[in-house]
């Protein structure tokens, strides 16, 4: 097989084209001008999300006896968020301006020093912004208009520190260009959404979405223990959105306001944290390699005692290399027993697991692997993404370089049970002679496997529609099948390989050829 | 089989109660004291709607080629909510009390006259009640107090009707009882969830949480017909959960505030509609047919003319009898072109399509089926309930009349493709001898049905608690199984049939079994 490229940044926009023109992923509302880093997941999104849904959870709660599976609330009592730290820590520091009301994070409101000809220091400037260029442009401009407002020619900008190296009361508003003073210093905002229930709107109503999945597992941690009679070593698996009101949500869909996440709250006995926490790193870094995930671009980072929240003992990232670099996937953090102590002195309802055997009362640790299902989809996803000269179409020779982009073979190399579509199923040609037998075999792929059916356009063109959406095998209905032998042609999108096979032992021969390219439930 | 009981609305505390017993469904936040009819789902209760969810996706998407899968955002743009009448029209009309913020529904306002001895009007007395009982005892205390207070004496309450039916003036307020006028006219009051994206909490920020997933469909009209060359009739199906801040939820999981529906929007071509309507009706009818639901429990109720929401042409709803009787499970709604029209009017984007053969440009019409995965869930469980008198258990004999509830034999008669566990395996008892065959015969069946394993406590137990789950087989190892003939036991829920299969033939076996009750999956 083909070595991968890896994508770059620029090469993001490929992806987000070939997203919105096959139907992944869509601007959320597109047709109102959108709302800010929300998406909706189109035919082959949700096609895609629910396979890496589905094998998860295969792998977490089904193919396993010592973890059950729930499904708590979005909005929950707040006194779930008091307990847990998010009421009062799960916030990033906002400065006001209050002429303009806008609002920004401190370490985005760039400031610079305005020199007048001569050298003298006029002041400050800000402007808000990521990159650094076009701060400077607008700050050039804004800086030229204080200096002349005040008679003076504008000298040069030298670079000055960012806003949090100033007192607030020295700069102008980076929006409105308020004088200094206007801006309040930092204050702390909560990433939780806020809402009410019922028709008064008043703090005993008021309750936040959730921002995690983990807290709704914790605080059912003795209906768990009293219904399944589970025993330390155990596991909690939830899958379920969330809600994070996040200032600088970005990069497609990897951080997202709105979004949905794996978590699993895996309780042991204190003193066996570490080495269950080691085991859930080697055993969640394989699942990506069992699904396919280039090894290479995926590693465990540790997180320094610095990076370390609150409530961790121990993180481990697994990071995956996106366009834009080391990304988090998934975290895998030793939350010691900071949970369910928090919940046992809030709720006053103990939360404990007595060893029968041992007579021995205690509050289990707990390793939580949580990782974003929208974010996991984006990792197979780029991961999958493979570009080559077309073979054999026309006049491109083998010696040619890579020809323009309408000549590259556009293919995503989804592993079988990640695919949107297993199986293609593809008429030579639109015609009476064809179809009812196409419809049959489709018949009998559909009952086992994800299947499409298309036939519309030349073949050529319609196994390059199924490469660019990474469907593994395509079957092909030719007039041999109907008046010859009975038998049809799978043709593996990796391989290339074609073989002709009797419509009675299709589904069995799709099955091994999506088991040899990795399929475990094929 | 038996004929099974109908439940009554004595009984629901009997599913309420087996279902916090056995983890199907929990009060959500119940050591905070629990958010008003919220519920968080436990392992049995999540793997019972996941059946469902699957079920409902496999025959709307999986398995016919005219419709496609869709995953819109919770927090769309406002204007969706403006376009679709549910900024303006999602509403109920709300009274406030300017003393006490109290806030009440106008028909939950009950009014009654206060009577003097000698037949003298004191004036009016208000509650808030739904029970009619409750509201009385209220009142009169109330209206004793009130006759003291003006140094009268008690006479009688004359039932009146409800607060609609004076002025608000009239009427004291039914929480702190401040004087007439105290109550401001019925308000409207939105239905929908607020919140703001962003740090700034203004109207340019604010949100709503969707109260259902339709609209999302069809703001990616365009989107799907660009992506997929469907053409009409094609319909969207999505699964998702909506938030409706419902002034009265209740009767379990049925009405709450949190809630995910599985909708679907399909397009036709105009004067098609009725026709497709109809065809609607009846294939969302078969299929809970299909999975199980009892036909003397669900029935078709074509909406009256006075009924139709606005933007409907005709609904019918499926009902299905709750154990407080008929209540709706579905509705197939024929909205027209009302959505599509009335996005295109806001968003100023053309919503049509255009007919290349027919050269003919049309808006298409929809017909919705909709319904409510947690509702779906509470009627195949509360059809699925069945008790029958113990037999074979000791004392008890065939002449006696149905015994104390331990005696009685309950029994989920769940569908096998809707059973939130398929298989259950069980060794005879937990020992060395049997238990690495029985893990081995676990292994052999998890791959293709949902199994679980239990060796806890006695075997007549354990049949007792799958049954108590629904569990269609149960599958037993024994001392013979290990010393003898490598074959093990397949015990039927329904039938109570006991047939003895080699383990190499099991997997077959245990298909087999559970198509015959019905499965169309296994």
């Amino acid at each position: 097989m083909t070595v991968r490229r890896h994508l770059t940044q620029v090469d993001m926009a490929k992806i987000v084209s070939l997203s919105k023109r096959r139907g992944f992923v869509f601007p959320s509302s597109e047709i109102y001008g959108g709302v800010g880093s929300t998406w909706d997941y189109g035919p082959l999104g949700v096609a895609l999300k629910r396979s890496v849904k589905e094998a998860w959870w295969r792998a977490m709660v089904l193919e396993r006896d010592d973890i059950v599976g729930l499904d708590s609330a979005i909005i929950q009592s707040p006194q779930v968020w008091v307990a847990s730290g998010h009421a009062a820590g799960f916030v990033d520091p906002l400065v006001d301006c209050k002429v303009c009301r806008g609002r920004f994070r401190p370490d985005h409101v760039k400031v610079y020093k305005v020199v007048g000809r001569g050298g003298e220091e006029l002041g400050l400037v800000s402007a808000v912004g990521n990159a650094l260029g076009e701060v400077t442009k607008e700050i050039v401009e804004r800086g030229k208009a204080q200096a002349k407002s005040r008679g003076k020619e504008f000298g040069s900008l030298q670079e000055a520190g960012v806003a949090t190296d100033y007192p607030a009361a020295l700069i102008p508003c980076p929006n409105c260009g308020a004088a200094p003073g206007s801006l309040t210093e930092p204050r702390m905002f909560n990433l939780m959404f806020k809402t009410f229930v019922g028709p008064v709107e008043d703090t005993a109503s008021q309750v936040w979405l959730r921002p995690e999945t983990a807290q709704g597992i914790f605080i059912n941690f003795d209906n768990v223990l009293t219904t399944t009679r589970m025993k330390p070593p155990f596991g909690v698996a939830q899958i379920g959105k969330s809600f994070r009101n996040e200032i600088t949500p970005g990069n497609f869909i990897f951080r997202t306001r709105e979004f949905e996440q794996m978590e699993m709250e895996y309780f042991v006995k204190p003193g066996d944290d570490e080495k269950w926490h080691d085991y859930w790193v080697r055993e969640r870094h394989d699942w990506f390699l069992s699904l396919g995930i280039n090894k290479d671009k995926i590693r465990v980072r540790p997180h320094e005692k610095s990076e370390l929240a609150h409530y961790s003992k121990a993180t481990s990232d697994i990071e995956y290399l996106f366009p834009w670099g080391w990304g988090e996937l998934e975290g895998i953090a030793n939350r010691a027993d900071f949970d369910l102590k928090q919940h046992a002195k809030h709720s006053g309802k103990k939360l404990e697991y007595f060893d029968q055997e041992m007579k021995e009362r205690y509050v289990p640790y707990v390793i939580e692997p949580a990782l974003g299902a929208d974010r996991a989809a984006l990792a197979f996803w780029l991961d999958a993404y493979d570009e080559e000269p077309a073979r054999a179409m026309g006049a491109a020779s083998e010696g040619q370089a890579p020809g323009a982009s309408d000549e590259a073979r556009v293919v995503l190399r989804f592993h079988p049970d990640i695919a949107p579509v297993q199986v293609a199923v593809l008429p030579l040609s639109r015609n009476e002679k064809l179809t009812p037998t196409a419809r049959e075999v489709h018949a009998s792929l559909r009952k086992r496997f994800v299947t499409q059916y298309d036939d519309a356009q030349s073949i050529g063109r319609r196994y390059r529609r199924q490469d660019e959406i990474g469907t593994p095998l395509c079957v092909t209905i030719d007039f041999d099948t109907v008046e010859n032998d009975n038998a049809v042609t799978i043709r593996n999108r990796d391989s290339m390989r074609q073989v002709r096979v009797p419509i009675a032992e299709l589904p069995a021969a799709v099955a091994a050829q999506l088991r040899e390219m990795g399929s475990t439930r094929a």
